[in-house]
């Protein structure tokens, strides 16, 4: 191979030959079992039945690889998770890539590959991708957009109708791990820690308990955290939430360096986490279920559902009590 | 509104207030009919049944606006097109917006503005979207990646597989009008032309012909213009073609910038034009039903296929032939 085509050059976005074999020897041989890199648009392969759902994620995170996953697999978690969440199985995805003049092909191989393991692992087939080449200093490496397509058994979507007063919140794990390692992974932090993204499919969660007639509301809480959740439940549904913050899990690791930077850990990306809702005589059942989870062994109720409309209350340690408040400042861009 | 507001900033990306507010005033405002800025995923909407197929692509165009549209009207079209080609009609789509920061918020209310005016024009409702905003220096103004659904009964699939030597070539119109009017509208060329992007869907094409039994293969010559489209169905095929330069439709202000600057008018990109390959014995009535449309007059037989294999050659106005290659360096990026 010419030593120039171990970078992606602007000829790769072209339409022509070198186009043609970037995206027969990255895309369609790592995604070889969906892809037909001929056809305009493709037949919707046969599914499992119930009602289709869809979805859409942009991702920008930077680095491009970080610790416990890369752009790949975070792009298809991140639209298998929010597929998840309404009740539903992923089945097909389909990828735009905006490409960077001057990103290592190897960087490329290594991220597709990630894709399509995740996709693979997670039951959905890659079936629609476009690859476009922009010009160095107007791109990041690499951006992706996915679109998510999956079948849900009506019986399986959260009944956020039912969300009343004295509900619980539970959530599946520890919250910020991805926030925080991605910050980590940024080298001008200049700081080292063990810790990794919790980037992972919720699917094994959101299977656990969507069979259970209690369950209003999940959601993975990515951008804008825990707390970003949280207040978008209560804005959308006129109802409170009361948080108990000795509750919430956080990792050691995670509380330190935010506490060292100025973060609020509640705030901060998950990518591998579920807060669901659900009627208090559910949860137990629920949180056993989770507990039994390769990842769910510290998965928690952290709170309930208030009257107080709109308000989302956090009662902290010492027995106080705060308002969270919806994120102002970016406190980290490209996160996701 | 706070001065600052009318750029966008990192945090219209954060998933907090700024966020939500763009999201509401810009997104939700002009795509209200079919866009629930709440949920996760949301369920597919009815359709009109037959079968469904899939498309998706990337836009990263520079400039962002230019004559004859723009990143959000071409977004549209470019996937309203993909799906038209094989014989469906659109559905749904889906748009994942990369912002930079620095962004004129006025630019981006026009693009969606126009992306939203562009999808009710072709029945197709934006029901999932996502944005994200990168900081300066890491992106391009806007990028969008689209995905589209559509239905298609399943007589209306070109027949790729009844291809044979002797079948006709059309084009719908004149070709390189959208390469040559992003050319000029990028001011660094220095010219002026009153030239225009044919950007627009080419639904009206192919359902005007797609009831022909005789259609083997329709696509939308875009990057890499009519000459690519030619090679790929060579290569695809097994078969060649054999098109006379005198017969493509090509304007004079395309050829005349081409000229000048070098390009072949054969490898620019259409945006609103359909290129089909027919039975010959029904070629007539393809034309004829093409010419009676809007942008039809100039539609025009420009070639046949052969049995050359994997050949494309061009029969030039002296009677000269020249075999058309894969293009190698790229002409233009950004075009789409």
């Amino acid at each position: 191979m010419n030593k120039n085509h171990r970078l992606i050059q602007l000829a790769h976005g072209n339409g022509g030959r070198l186009m043609r074999e970037l995206i027969q020897d990255v895309f369609a041989s790592h995604l070889s079992s969906g892809l037909d890199t001929f056809a305009d648009a493709v037949l919707l392969p046969a599914g499992t039945g119930g009602e289709m759902v869809v979805t859409c994620d942009g991702f920008t995170v930077q680095p491009i690889v970080f610790p416990g996953g890369d752009i790949g697999s975070l792009a298809v978690h991140g639209v298998v998770n929010d597929l998840a969440v309404v009740g539903a199985d992923p089945h097909v995805l389909t990828t735009s890539f905006i490409l960077e003049e001057g990103l290592a092909r190897e960087v490329l191989e290594q991220v597709v590959g990630s894709l399509a393991g995740a996709a693979r692992a997670c039951g959905a087939r890659v079936v629609a991708g476009d690859t476009k080449v922009v010009a160095r200093g107007e791109g990041g490496g690499i951006y992706i957009g996915v679109t998510g397509l999956g079948y849900r058994q009506p019986q399986h979507a959260p009944k956020l109708a039912d969300l009343t007063p004295g509900d619980v919140i539970l959530v599946s794990g520890p919250v910020g791990d991805h926030g925080t390692a991605v910050l980590m992974a940024r080298e001008s932090f200049g700081l080292k820690s063990d810790l990794r993204s919790d980037c992972a499919s919720v699917l094994p969660f959101t299977q656990a308990i969507r069979t259970l007639s209690g369950v209003r509301f999940m959601r993975d809480p990515t951008r804008g955290g825990l707390a970003t959740v949280c207040l978008e439940l209560a804005r959308h549904s006129g109802l409170g939430l009361h948080l108990q913050e000795t509750d919430i899990p956080v990792r050691p690791q995670v509380r330190g360096m935010c506490d060292l930077l100025g973060y609020d850990p509640l705030y901060l990306a998950c990518e591998g986490r579920v807060v669901a809702v659900m009627a208090a005589q559910q949860a137990t059942e629920a949180l056993e279920r989770w507990r039994q989870l390769p990842q769910g062994h510290l998965a928690a109720c952290i709170g309930q559902v208030t009257q107080l409309a709109g308000k989302v209350v956090l009662e902290t340690p010492y027995g106080g009590e705060r308002l969270l408040e919806e994120l102002e400042e970016d406190p980290l861009p490209r996160i996701c």
